[in-house]
């Protein structure tokens, strides 16, 4: 079959023909409609330090997908050929304390897909089915690819009390627009939406912020201060790990505030820990993954609902083929999400 | 001052002059420009037995409100001459256990407004600056009085987790079709509405509700089971009292739901504890008042975003001296909420 | 191997022979080294007729126990020949929606060990691993076994907030006479415990009860009203089902109070829910079963520290030959928690 | 009458005569007979950069205490003559958004007695009866005065579930002693205790640590994370502010777990966010002060239950006189909670 293939360490893949998978007696074969690119991808792409311990090429990469069911295995119980599958990147193992305490999201032993594991930038990809998800057949197959982000920042936006308070959103990359959505159809009263990119902005505003603000030209915690009558918001997101961000988070945030953190940073970051937690009386959540499977059933339900209309968030497509191209475009920065088409099908389920 | 009186233990009240308040230290005069008939005020009319050993006759009632600030005390200091407030009908000690650690609305020595001190239904009222509320002045007069009954479905709807999830309400009255429109506004995926009105129902559908049901015609339990794939809503709101919301709430209920009680039953409800509690691993809270203030607050919230449009509840208007046809409106149901105007200038405000 | 068997529906069970049963690829074979007898095996036993339409005979009962692995499937990963094991009574599919979120306790698919399966009231015992859990070996087998009763308690304890708070129990069988022991070590300021066997009050006066109260001499409501200052206890318990403890519990619950809901009534039960629930904008939880299996955690944690006696809880012991008597006795209500050992060997391993 | 006072800027106090306070209308005038040193009077002392510019000397310093109440304005209704009192430091307005929503503990108008307002290190003191907090009789005044740390150490503990689980506490000053004194009353099944003083941990020893760790000489994390079976501790505190605890403490905490961060570092702290929070789930609060009063009542329980033994903790006695020698031992670290008496009567009443 068609795959992106890291084939060694060091930076780029490969689009090479790689052996169709078989499933277990647990698991399905999906055929692969759509599949996305998150910054994890990009990371492995471009043989990031974060991820050099990590990936044991040659594999094929990728996690973000929906397909078609082709097979499944004997003890498969709750899917059949034809269905249409996304897939949980977290593979846990169902058996260590987090797993038997209802948080196998933060599994002892957790596998990624397309890291530990081949992923899904291929035509076929075979997984449990304790990992796969069924979609709701009126949702187009770009949708439920991306549905996994949508997931991210529904289980950030859970984290806090939403209708009726006034937020902010740090980083606004395709998972921070999807949370702006969130929070606008969940009843925020003000959404501030904070990023350093234009491109993003616009995005931000498109999804429902209700001020956006350039974090390099703007002064950000004095206009958030000034806009909530000198008390800050009632949350704030910090979407985007980037060291400025946590300090006007904090500094806008009110005192008996919440702040969810759910960007990764690269190295320490400088927190005034008695100013802005201690003397706040603060709340911090790290948010990590998505709640498995609550998440997904409250995703599933936004979608179906049409609370977040995705198809704004999804910018760019392009065949499987093209993933040079396509990484190239995610590097800059001046998009949203991108689909790939591994079976040069475009959206023909949509 | 004009005022509405009961003059006597005994149906009815009357029309009548009445001296005007005079403000303490800590008071505030309020010239009343709209005010709002609660379900009390018509049991107070009526003299149902369950206020009789309440009430104090003689005595102005009425308690929802809003009007100018025409004097304030010496030591009053957050409000000033010309502010537009309403109140809290709610009269807390601030002294006791429950004041003392943040639950105000259930204190120990509570005394209601119009019922133990002299109401709103008046040209002019005094009360102490702790229970008023400064209000918008974008708000209209008519939407600030009934902010209050808006408070109760806001203190009812910050019990459950709405967004994304399938609820329903029983009890379709102001208070009821509040909660549906919050319930919409707060990104619920379903919300049923079950009442035996369908005036009210009519209400409920143009406040949001995605399925009306007419509790005395409608298998209401199936009807929701059957549109929730047989599992039944993540939540109910039992707003009327009426003893068969208690088993449809609870048997429409899913396993691990919440049920959210806000509506005063005449005597005993028979609950099967069992099947609808135990077995369901449920949890119930029973809803008193609003919050002081963190429910004002978030409804100032709802109003200022336009979350909820209360107009929409507000169906009639009277000058005050009309109250017998505002009463016996009322009284038929076929009304949403009634706003009086006690110094004849209707909607000056809006 | 030795039994206690359901052959058919009616009163009664026997003590026959019965086939060893055979684990499968994911189950562990357990030789069974001591058992004990809970309210639903009474039932049982007696035909109820609560689970008259849940039991299909034949089959052998029982579902609480303590015992040695003797043989494991080939995809058995945690557990090893040797290891002593209990078992959780709620057989969970692991597929449905409170499956995948966390609440496999209230699985959709639910079966019952002893009830859809064979029990454990046997010389063995099969199970798939995922309800088994690993005990220390420093717990008396006896301790392990009546540990799910304990659970139960662990559980109910987990819904109130306990350290420095006054609680009340009613119904102190076994697992209300664990909870009072739970609710001391937690640091309850008062506790009181309410029956109407005074074999049950010594029993909770011995686990750590302030003040124990026979619910049929006593004036419960008067007595806790009084010796908390008229404020009535943060939190009940009701462990019984019976009808007069909701009333009792309620009335003795102060306003923004806690009860937990465990026992099952046998049909309705009266409530004033206006002034029980509403006024006092009081929580309600049911709980059932234990949470799996962060309760057993919890539950291994209160054993491994000592915190609850339970040896003072299991009163009685015979060996399984004699389940005649040991059903006799429990029907009683003169005992506690009662042993019975399958093998002969009573208590070796304590 | 004699009273400890800041002249003017710069380090020192002197005892000299004041003159004796008069209680307004909702006051209460208190004879002092015990007072208690905190940090922040320490800091005060010595003129430490922190509160520079807060402190406008002249002033009476000091804040814990416990006294005899020797007149009441006029207004003043829940106190009478010869009542025993303590107060809360944080003097609140009672009007702004904190106030008015149950969180006056970080008031948006905070004063501070001791610093904004004359304090309590002398013969006599004044305050508004809702800051006054009415102790029980058989309470010695010595732990009356104390009682506020102890306060600080009940909202920390507030906000962790302690019952069967693992917690570790830096910072065995008199608060972090009080919580570990807390955290075993409350069931804690693992108490680690980290401080770089000796005495402090042989004081945390004696309040209950089951182990204790030097921040200097023990490899803390590996210890931790040893005697926790590799996964570490459910919750950990930071009572102390300094550096090395934050991360010493995110790192010996399990994934999923909580850090409550009470102590006030000076300067930024560095914090690796993605792998101690994000990657962790993880739970943070900042813990400022008492909940007013919800904290209050809960430490009087405690008090009053006996379940921490504030005596251990008071380790030094003076006449406020020497308090010159009282500050220099204070500053030594070679003590737990210092008493002075102002009116020379050491412990009367106890």
């Amino acid at each position: 079959m068609h795959s992106i293939v890291k084939e060694a360490p060091g930076p780029g893949a490969v689009y090479r023909e790689w052996p169709v998978p078989k499933p277990g007696l647990q698991d399905i074969l999906v055929e692969v409609e759509a599949t996305s690119i998150c910054g994890t991808d990009m990371h492995i792409y471009d043989w990031h330090e974060s991820i050099r311990d990590k990936v044991k090429p040659p594999l094929v990469i990728g996690h973000e997908f929906a397909g078609k069911v082709l097979e499944v295995g004997k003890e498969v119980s709750e899917l059949r050929e034809g269905d249409i599958v996304s897939g949980e990147t977290h593979i846990f193992c169902g058996k260590c304390y987090q797993c038997r305490t209802g948080n196998a999201h933060i599994c002892e032993r957790m596998k990624l897909r397309g890291v530990d594991t081949d992923g899904c930038f291929a035509q076929f990809h075979v997984l449990n089915e304790n990992t796969a998800w069924l979609n709701d057949r009126k949702i187009p197959v770009e949708v439920a690819s991306a549905q996994e982000p949508l997931g991210n920042a529904v289980h950030a936006a859970s984290q806090a009390d939403i209708p009726g308070k006034k937020v902010a959103v740090f980083g606004c990359g395709p998972i921070g627009a999807c949370l702006i959505g969130l929070c606008k159809s969940y009843g925020a009263r003000e959404i501030f939406a904070v990023d350093i990119v234009d491109y993003r902005l616009k995005l931000a505003k498109d999804m429902g912020a209700t001020r956006i603000l350039n974090g390099t030209t703007d002064n950000v915690v004095d206009e958030i201060t000034k806009a909530t009558d000198g008390h800050g918001v009632d949350a704030f997101f910090e979407m985007s790990g980037a060291q400025p961000s946590y300090e006007q988070g904090f500094r806008a945030m009110r005192a008996g505030g919440m702040a969810v953190l759910f960007g990764l940073p690269s190295g320490n970051v400088q927190l005034d820990v008695a100013n802005w937690i201690v003397f706040k009386d603060a709340r911090v959540r790290g948010v990590f993954g998505r709640r498995l499977f609550g998440t997904w059933y409250q995703t599933a339900s936004v979608l179906k609902a049409g609370m977040v209309d995705l198809s704004k968030i999804i910018t760019h497509r392009f065949d499987m083929e093209e993933f040079a191209k396509a990484f190239a475009l995610m590097k800059s920065g001046r998009c949203g999400k991108i689909i790939m088409y591994p079976n040069k099908k475009k959206s023909t389920r949509s």
